[in-house]
């Protein structure tokens, strides 16, 4: 044990932080430089960056240099920060433009891409804290999987980025590193866990961002910042060198993925990675090559999207309603087929999930917080305090309930035909119930949840904005379900959420990445038509 | 709580057992009938099956009356069948001999083929007891998935078969059912968990066996009994709708795989099971087709074999470092390539299931038990006193320390490069340290569970017998290791060894279920020849 005590190793670690920002405030630029950096932090799509860096009409360092100047002021407004290594970064930039210079050619699919890490990758050299005071000054020893693979592939990790302590939230605070705010009203939420890249993300800090998901922690942020967000089916994406809280409980699995300011960058970057075959680097992921057929072939044809308005136990604020059933009568007029779809199943998923995150009574979280000895953020406290740990037989049977709940709902899957006599490809429905919303008052992740305890692919996609003025809160009486619908309903105000970003959810069966994002590329051409 | 004896409840079972059988024991056969029967009951393959049945020449009650009269010789001899539906059987067959006779073609690619299933697997209308007591006279509701696709496929279920007290065991005894013996000595093990389908497949009472495997219960039977049996990836196929014993416990998974008489058998029923895309009616199967290219293109080329002899902890008797020198010599000799291949992390990963199997204290099992009232046998009672519960975070610590020695193994897969400078592509190794041996004298299994805990393609296939001239004991001096090793030394008998099959056990990564067939093709083509 140290004998200092947390508040000096939060010092210690902040100003460590600091200093490492602080060389990168220095020099004003000209107006011209200025443009220039502004028109390559408008690129959102891989594909464009490609092209200049491959006639060398931008360098790796041209695009890094904007975006270490735009990382430190996403920092400044939104506190999205934790490990920095612009320093290493500037370098891999350097060795990349020797290497095209040299050779004139791109040295892979993610050459110069500016890539931040959620504070849960290793990255050697440097802590995986995952909020933890406990972490701080014990850096990894080797590059996660995922973060070599990205380096193999030309990208270039510039940072890590800030969560809430324990990982289990989908707000961002922690005492160690601070709380990470919403880019657009600091009094907001960015969402959670992985806020830290949202808030990056979104004030355009970062092109590529990566988190983890356990109940929503990808999509969550990526639907309150206007972000594309894909979690995975578990076992898609390498795990291996990743921190995680609750490590080792493997029956609600954590997922690994990508968020983004466009669709096609997201594309681009699972079809380079598992073009990688990271199975080989981590053998928990599953050799399944990148499938391009049913990425196009879904959107070559009618689709049939099952939708879900409302799980039945927390209503969602009018916008997203709204923003919903605009995309499903765009989806109908171009031809597609909306079926409706229940909430069968759902608190039963629910209930299971819950019970294994406090299946060790909040050991796991509480030794972790107690080694630091800073203290638990509330939400923490009341998490780890719910319920008494379980013996391994009882657990052993929870398992077998959850198996029991997947089985169902894929009976449910297969036992839904459209009028067209096709199964269902994709389900459409919310993210959460509401938009962003002041710190401390998201409640309900029920939405998001249940595709983590099925481990099906879900990808949130932008799908507008508040307007207060097409928004108003409906003028009849509503009688709420529950204290949680209570609670949300009051939450609502279109006035301060007003021009907030929506972000809606398209959820396939395990292993259907490919077949979400490409029906996600359907409803974004619909959209932008 | 029923109110009669766990011994009025067996003899209740065993007595509607001899009844179902004993409609089948009458009538004489003529010698030309039996000779026809010896025929049919002589294919190995299913395509030699297929072949007959395609053109009218057989028919399917030809087949199916010819392996119930074997059947019921095997189970006179072994004690093999627990439940036996041979009057649906032979409905079955009626029905596809009337679609044949009607459309002139075959309903499937296991048009006929006669299977039987380990008493585990769901059959709607019987009981599946694994061996306990309790849950006899509870009838399963619906067919286990994969029942479902055999039948779909035109499989033939006659029956199941025998297993042990919790399945945890590598030989075949239960008080419910009672004990199997060896085909080819009544005092020996057929090896289990298995075992019932392993004396019955020899034996030729079935064409096509179904086992589960959690640490060698596929494969071990196999070897004792000269067959081929395949333990494949947990994922690859449908376990919904089987029962087992430690429910729940899914860190070190059971597979369910195939048991057969040839080679060729095992490829179209995996080929014909995954082309019915079981990941659509059981959730937990990866969606992996069948990768025929991948079995082709292992056959074409010239391969990188890693040899495993020893473990390290139980020596092998001198017939099985026979054999497997043997068939070494034969794919160098072909051209392929020997690798020497260590038992590092052996230790450690079985350390680790060990710990799985006991990490409820035995709770599970001794639940099950006791429920029905009858004895352990003593096997089962050292099992479940051997460790107390652990707590949950605990099992946490134990998947982490689990999922580490995964990675570690994967490095040295990884780390390991043939002279030719090519990846090995699969372990020859054996599947235990000796044959069949007497009943209760099974010990170490260490040789097929580290595959399990690792969740690798594992397949064992027949490679020649025990033979006294040739594998008399060395006369050096032998120093046992340990106590497994002494036990397992002193075995060792060549004269009553004599004759009973070895069988050596191919290993691949995860989901090279392809891979590991296609070298058993190649190893099959060079020791026919």
């Amino acid at each position: 044990m140290s004998s200092k005590s947390w508040e000096d190793i939060v010092q210690e670690k902040r100003n460590e932080r600091a200093k490492r920002i602080e060389h990168h405030l220095k020099g004003a630029i000209t107006d011209e430089e200025r443009e220039k950096s502004e028109s390559i932090l408008n690129i959102d799509h891989i594909h464009d960056l490609s092209i200049p860096l491959a006639s060398g009409k931008l360098s790796a360092n041209d695009v890094l240099s904007s975006y270490i100047r735009r990382a430190v002021e996403a920092h400044q407004q939104t506190n999205c920060l934790t490990e920095v290594f612009f320093e290493d970064a500037l370098k891999d930039a350097a060795r990349l433009d020797e290497h095209f210079q040299r050779h004139g050619t791109l040295i892979g699919p993610l050459h110069g891409v500016p890539v931040t890490l959620k504070d849960q990758f290793d990255v050697k050299g440097f802590d995986s804290t995952i909020g933890y005071v406990a972490r701080a000054f014990h850096p990894a020893q080797e590059d996660s999987v995922l973060v070599k693979i990205l380096r193999d592939l030309g990208a270039i990790i510039l940072a890590k980025t800030n969560l809430p302590q324990s990982i289990m939230w989908c707000e961002t605070d922690n005492p160690l590193w601070g709380l990470t705010v919403n880019p657009l009203n600091a009094a907001y939420t960015p969402g959670g866990s992985t806020g830290g890249e949202g808030a990056l993300l979104a004030l355009h800090g970062s092109l590529l961002g990566w988190g983890t998901d356990i109940g929503g922690s990808i999509r969550i942020p990526s639907h309150m910042n206007g972000l594309w967000g894909l979690k995975p089916t578990s076992s898609r994406l390498p795990y291996q060198g990743l921190q995680v809280s609750t490590d080792g409980q493997g029956h609600v699995p954590s997922s690994v993925g990508p968020m983004a300011r466009s669709l096609s960058t997201l594309v681009t970057t699972m079809q380079a990675i598992i073009g990688r075959k990271p199975w080989l680097l981590d053998p928990n992921v599953t050799p399944m090559p990148w499938q391009l057929e049913v990425f196009e072939n879904v959107q070559s044809r009618p689709i049939t999207v099952g939708l879900l308005t409302d799980d039945g136990v927390v209503k969602v604020h009018p916008p997203i309603e709204r923003a919903l059933r605009e995309v499903a009568a765009k989806l109908e007029a171009a031809g597609h087929e909306i079926v409706l779809w229940n909430n069968a199943g759902h608190a039963d998923l629910i209930a299971i999930q819950d019970l294994f995150y406090s299946s060790d009574g909040g050991e796991d979280v509480r030794r972790e917080v107690q080694a630091g000895g800073e203290p638990f953020i509330p939400h923490v406290n009341a998490l780890i305090n719910r319920e008494q740990a379980i013996s391994v037989y009882e657990y052993w049977q929870l398992n077998k309930r959850k198996v029991a709940a997947q089985q169902a709902y894929n009976k449910k899957w297969n036992d839904t035909i459209g009028p067209s006599g096709r199964p269902v490809d994709v389900l459409l429905m919310p993210t959460m119930p509401h938009v962003a919303v002041p710190h401390r008052s998201c409640r309900w992740v029920g939405y998001t949840k249940v595709w983590n305890v099925l481990d099906y692919a879900a990808v949130t996609f932008p799908a507008g904005k508040v307007n207060a003025r097409l928004d108003q809160r409906p003028k009849e009486a509503y009688e709420p379900r529950n204290d949680l619908d209570a609670w949300n309903r009051a939450l609502y105000d279109c006035e301060t959420m007003d021009n907030h970003p929506i972000g809606l959810q398209l959820v396939g069966r395990r292993f259907e990445e490919e077949k979400v994002l490409g029906v996600a590329a359907v409803i974004e051409k619909l959209t932008q038509a």
